[in-house]
């Protein structure tokens, strides 16, 4: 089904998963807390990539860097240099827009008003395309036709940064009725800045990270030196970084702070388009395995002009979010670029000695880059299902097991006969090992709700029966199926539906 | 017995658990890296905090929030006006002192020399107490006396912040021997500082935050309103902290980045005595449990005048580091101050309604504060041993199982007659349940070598006789005991092991 964006954000706030930061002193743009229910999740899935990718497996090993380095890191990364969008400010408006992503419309209309002007008009739009600006110019186009007829032909479509210093005068704003407000465009650092140590001075300056990625290049000999790690290997890492954001949007997705989970794979030149390949299957199998299994997850290789120049290969894992197909993750050939451009600016060796081949050289390195949130954000996405039930209609978050932040809700049917000490015998003995959730408040129809938009995978209720035979119900959150189980065996079954036994039949 | 703080560091480096943040070009002062062992070891330490303060508890939940806020957040919580240290620079050598740590030890000569100066030398010290900066101006008296005879009185001691700023000009620097080269004490703000937005503009300016305590009651309304918690509760989070601070010092302990590990836990105001001294026991025994055994493990209480303001009772756990006894975590008391600022700066009703007692207020908080970094480096310390096994020394990591980052390595004795390939299979077995490494490389003896080095509690060996018993031989790695399982029985035996079971007897 389809989730509309606003439904998934507001049902975030209210049961606790994602609220605006500082919201109680009015926000701040680009950045979001995680609530009670949202911490869990995100540390579910950070968990189960920091499971899967490094200690599942033989060839990985893990790494925690400082998200403040020394400066140098980000001037041989180009980050300093390159790293930056050209910008355009409205004087009148005050807004800011990428300058890559306006466009101006020029449309020549018949006829003349009594000053003789306009003949023509320059509207400006924005967009990621000229189709996608096209909108805005084009209703106010014909807003002005209606005063001058009907545009003789269709406009002409020029990238803002292409047109004279000259005629730049000439354009309207996507959000004003005047002429020249536009500033030129210049470039933007998204590097946050900072100052370490008391001066704030040049000598001082210092930033916040934009990719956890160096901080593996940095340390690449220092884990080549200590970890007794031979090629192919990967170096893996999970964390904050920061990009200052012109324009944060769609909720989490574009964040000024978030959290990456990134991988340098090295290995031999050769090997590289193989392991290329085995990353790009195995990185996208990975969100299958926890749930993203709609046809709204996508892997999409890049065409030769969209490649960084180092990169022979790049493929973006998306998915298709309500406000549109975005990318969830980059696997990337990145070749030896990095470690050749530390070397260049470190002066230091960082090439691999191969003990067997007795050979020297600078591995090449495969990249699958994740991030946190954007993954947490498609999870919500994917989960979120609104259905009925007995002629009721619910909304249900039908996360992975692995993933939902609470496994199990336990119940007592009525607080009376015994059923709320029962019931916490059992919650207690399951806490041991799984978060769960007790609660004796309210309908046991309004309970099985509260954890349905949790994403609670299995309610577990004490009830009349249970005096009598010493089962209790299960209760399964998608099919909303229930059936029976020895109070005993409560611990047992829940450790099994949770590595992925079925429901019993005719349950 | 006590570590040397070099001999630390220097396996730190050796074995990958602590790097200098980008080491490759020369660091940055004040920030550390965690390498393949060292995020492993974090991670646990970090792990087992959230299990016990809030999964396994049922008045607690978790919070993520972002490390930049709203600025406004830092006006209330008093960090914008109050965050700093006062500072003394040294115009001769740049060096940078803090103001309260400087201290002016005035010497009275009996001879002066044939220019007639000096009669008097004020020399300056720096330490935390004019006992610890006492040293290096009685070197320097020492000195001066060679020539000028014996001072005739034992030095004045004025602290540098109370001298009149006439006889500034008087003091000698702690690296100089001229007059007059100290500055100004001037305050300084440890809260790094930010712009949010492309302008780098007053109204734009952002804090790295200093805490993550801040978040927490900036969030309590938004927890309060969504997590269906009530009185007595807490908020527990663990996240990434930044303080510029003036002299980074003693490897990760004082550094610029780090991360906390902080709950606020909201009550009843009568009842906050009670959980203040309910906390500072829990907090205590949390260390210890984990392995923190010995007596440089220390709780203290504060004395009146150490207390903020608005806090009636704090405790801190201390660990005698090798380089002092420092604070581990702080336990505090602190009222409805953070609330009651929060609602004051923002204007927003923080207050509880309780509605058993049908009463409004706003709630006491005790906030147990502890350090990850901090935590992480008092487990080093505590493990860290030299003794001698069958007359070799050894260098071992007694890690408490559960913060152990590998719990088991696999060995084959030899490189034939099938072990390694019955090594692999076992090995392959464990490594679903847990973190466990695999070696075949080299003597027996220099395996155990390493994984004692690295922490790792056992160690399980297919030798020769697992080919005619089908048992391997577990080995403690503490007291380097060895005893056969039935191979079969590796995987229980283990788990049994890091439950704490003990080693069997006579082994």
């Amino acid at each position: 089904m389809e989730v509309e964006m606003d439904k998934l954000v507001s049902l975030c706030k209210r049961r606790g998963f994602v609220f605006p930061s500082s919201e109680v002193y009015g926000g701040i743009n680009g950045f979001w807390d995680y609530g009670p229910l949202g911490v869990e999740l995100k540390r579910n899935i950070k968990e189960a990539w920091w499971r899967d990718n490094v200690q599942m497996r033989d060839d990985m090993v893990g790494l925690d860097c400082s998200i403040i380095m020394n400066p140098k890191v980000w001037e041989a990364s180009g980050h300093v240099g390159g790293f930056s969008d050209p910008m355009v400010d409205c004087r009148a408006s005050k807004e800011r827009y990428r300058a890559d992503q306006l466009y101006v419309f020029v449309y020549i209309f018949p006829a003349v008003n009594h000053k003789g002007e306009p003949t023509e008009a320059w509207l400006a739009g924005l967009g990621a395309s000229p189709e996608d600006a096209a909108e805005a110019p084009e209703k106010r186009a014909a807003k002005l036709a209606k005063k001058f007829g009907k545009p003789t032909a269709p406009p002409t479509v020029i990238p803002y940064m292409q047109i004279d210093v000259a005629d730049r005068e000439k354009v309207i704003g996507p959000s004003t009725e005047d002429r020249g407000t536009l500033t030129e465009p210049r470039s933007f650092n998204l590097m946050f800045k900072t100052f370490v140590g008391a001066l704030e001075h040049e000598s001082n300056v210092a930033y916040l990270r934009p990719e956890t990625a160096q901080g593996i290049f940095a340390n690449f000999k220092n884990v080549v030196d200590t970890a007794r790690v031979k090629l192919p290997f990967g170096i893996a890492q999970i964390g904050k970084s920061f990009r200052n954001e012109i324009n944060p949007r769609n909720f989490t997705f574009r964040s000024r702070e978030f959290e990456q989970m990134e991988i340098e794979f090295f290995c031999r030149p050769e090997e590289a388009p193989e392991w290329y390949a085995y990353w790009r299957k195995a990185r996208f199998e990975w969100y299958t395995s926890l749930g993203l299994k709609s046809e709204k997850l996508r892997l999409r290789d890049h065409d030769a002009e969209e490649l960084a120049f180092y990169s022979t290969a790049t493929a973006d894992i998306e998915y298709a979010f309500p406000f549109g197909v975005s990318e969830l993750e980059g696997v990337a050939h990145r070749g030896d670029y990095d470690l050749t451009q530390h070397m260049k600016f470190s002066g230091k060796d960082l090439s691999y000695f191969d003990e067997e081949r007795k050979e020297r050289f600078t591995p090449h390195v495969v990249e699958p880059s994740a991030g946190a949130d954007r993954a947490t954000l498609a999870f919500l996405c994917e989960a979120y299902t609104e259905d009925e039930v007995g002629g009721e209609s619910r909304t249900v978050l039908k996360f992975h097991p692995r993933i939902a932040p609470v496994k199990a809700a336990v119940f007592p049917l009525v607080k009376r006969d015994g059923m709320p000490e029962k019931a916490e015998a059992i919650y207690r003995e399951l806490k041991k090992h799984n978060n769960v959730y007790y609660d004796e408040k309210g309908a046991i129809g309004r309970r099985y709700r509260r954890q349905d938009e949790a994403g609670t995978p299995f309610c577990i209720t004490v009830d009349s029966q249970t005096t009598t035979d010493d089962t209790v119900t299960f209760r399964d959150r998608d099919s909303c199926r229930q059936w029976r189980v020895p109070a005993a065996g409560a611990a047992q079954a829940l450790r099994d539906l949770l590595e992925g036994r079925s429901i019993p039949e005719g349950a």
